[in-house]
């Protein structure tokens, strides 16, 4: 991506990188960045579009009506800067959680609540150890903040081995359930980590959690590491209103953690950006908060969506995952994911396909509407 | 704010910092920063709220209306990501100027471009110059960023020297219209500073311009360094839609500038937050932008509000600077400005002090309407 014949700030009217853009003037910095690639978002009509964990419901009508009130009875306030922390959206969520607001974090996108956590907490001179196969953002991270990622292999079948975090490290970071294989780790092995490493941060990022069921086996009621902020003071937990809450359009994502790892945050954020959420954004956050009736239900549904897309990818050869989020991980009898793609696109039917070790044999697949696994099965039977 | 007994990331069970908040597990980073701190936004009613240079008037008509039409047709859509690079509202900034897309890029608020500006650009072994009276989150940015700020002083009239910076550096910020003094630089000399730092970034901060004028005896026409881009290739301009456009509410800001520059801080908010506005901002501040009578209307009141306050203030005896930005820096003939604003604030009326060197005698005033300069200056006359 750089050019590697260039190395300081000092002027070169020659400087330009692979892509034939001129980065004279660029920082290092900027120079050296290998930015995050988001899935797709194609444009067309009647696609069918199953890339990007987007919630195939709409959000919950309270939120327009919340951001309607604003418009219709204080389209004059927009002028004013919107609060700046967030307080009546903090406190929403603090009252779903039982916790204090001050161990709420709101930002723009849970994308940004990480990009500070990374700043607050894993500028150090130890390691941050992630597992190899997780959110592609986070080595991105890594290398904006001069972080050093260790990256712990996932076991054979996926799933993360706490025993195996055993070196001195900064923090680590889990997706949970992890992305892209959708498998849930259990509270207790979230609390082996925060024990061993009382240190350290340790991160669990759940934007899937809400997609997430106990094991009926399991002592454990709870999946949620909000659960565990009292308890442990360096466990922090982020989540996201992309997913469950059917608002990716809106950008709002959260953090939880005790009073002294949100201070941080807040500081950092008043370092970069000090009003990050606008106006119209905060009330419709908090307007879907208070709609539990509705997250409750359409969470339900994907759940139950995602059931009998598994079951159906099954009988179709494929091995699925057993998914604790809205997509699923599969793998087509061949093993040839690639072609399955490819050959969906043809249809219009768009799905992830990551071209990387260990897993370019699995297809992540969006729960969609019935609609849509309908003409996604069609397809495959045809292929 | 840190505990100097600090400095690493090692476990210590009492590292508290001075406002006894556990800081144990915080990055140095975390540790030393001195966070932005905007003007106060009290909330209670019949406020004369002259301190953080909103617009007294709301923003178009068209913005609500192009969000309710979000709302009304695509609520739905709102579980999607928005378009990653707001496309729209890109297009609409580039044919307002005259620009093509590629050199024009939007953020979450000014505050966030200005942001990925300090780590594009700034980043070098060589300092940034800025004035030592300014914008006051740049030291912050710079403190965030590890980037060497070197400040150069105002002229004892408080206008801008561009002879005085001539020091080798990485790059020079400077607010034009400047604040808080609302003294405007000409593009004489912002062509200067560009001619003489060939290789260093030019960033001129307009998130006031709208409000200045040519002046009637000069033969440049334009005030905005916009008109300079493709002359320079090193001269990045930022705007806001939160002063202008009466959308501080709203959180948005741009920069202008060539297609390299643009795509350095395009790359940065990519390996930062992929999606910093929400797809009702984008549609709001795209119908802003298309609604230019209203604008223009609006920018002019204001100027004939400044105007009138000058005239108002000065025959109180009050030195005011002239001011090509919506606020006024004004001097109480005895010099005490702290008493007059904390006199002011026993009415309900709040101005911005700077208790800092070589301006402490001075009020920042932002223009309200009509009715709240005559509650103003009646306050005033009755001290």
């Amino acid at each position: 991506m750089s050019n590697a014949s260039i190395d300081n700030g000092t002027s070169d009217a020659k400087a330009v990188n692979a892509k034939g853009i001129d980065t004279r003037l660029w920082s290092n910095k900027a120079r050296h960045l290998s930015p995050y690639v988001p899935g797709e978002q194609p444009q067309h009509e009647n696609l069918c579009k199953l890339n990007t964990n987007e919630n195939p419901f709409p959000p919950s009508s309270k939120v327009g009506e919340a951001i309607n009130a604003v418009l219709a009875q204080q389209a004059d306030e927009l002028r004013l800067y919107p609060a700046p922390e967030s307080d009546d959206l903090r406190a929403a969520l603090a009252h779903l959680h039982g916790i204090d607001s001050n161990q709420v974090f709101v930002g723009n996108g849970s994308d940004e609540v990480l990009a500070l956590v990374f700043a607050s907490f894993f500028m150090k001179e130890q390691p941050l150890l992630a597992p190899d196969i997780s959110y592609s953002f986070y080595p991105v991270y890594a290398q904006t903040f001069g972080v050093d990622l260790v990256q712990i292999p996932l076991e054979k079948d996926f799933s993360v081995n706490p025993d195996a975090y055993s070196q001195p490290c900064s923090g680590i970071i889990i997706a949970n359930p992890n992305a892209p294989t959708g498998l849930l780790m259990s509270l207790a092995d979230i609390r082996k980590l925060a024990l061993k490493h009382s240190d350290a941060v340790i991160v669990i990022d759940e934007a899937y959690i809400d997609f997430a069921r106990a094991d009926e086996m399991s002592t454990e009621k709870e999946v949620s590491a909000v659960s565990l902020i009292n308890e442990f003071d360096n466990i922090l937990v982020t989540q996201t209103f992309s997913k469950s809450r059917s608002l990716a359009g809106l950008r709002v994502g959260m953090a939880f953690a005790n009073a002294s790892l949100i201070e941080a945050l807040t500081r950092m954020k008043n370092s970069f950006n000090s009003y990050p959420l606008d106006k119209l954004a905060q009330a419709g956050a908090t307007a879907s908060v208070l709609d539990a009736p509705y997250f409750e239900k359409i969470c339900q549904q994907v759940i139950d969506l995602r059931e009998a897309l598994t079951t159906e990818l099954t009988s179709l050869g494929y091995q699925v995952l057993p998914s604790d989020a809205n997509f699923v991980f599969a793998r087509p009898k061949d093993g040839d994911a690639s072609a399955v793609a490819s050959a969906l696109r043809e249809q219009g039917i768009i799905v992830r396909h990551f071209n990387q070790p260990r897993i370019q044999e699995y297809l992540r697949i969006t729960v969609g509407t019935q609609a849509q696994h309908e003409r996604l099965i069609d397809a495959l039977k045809a292929l």
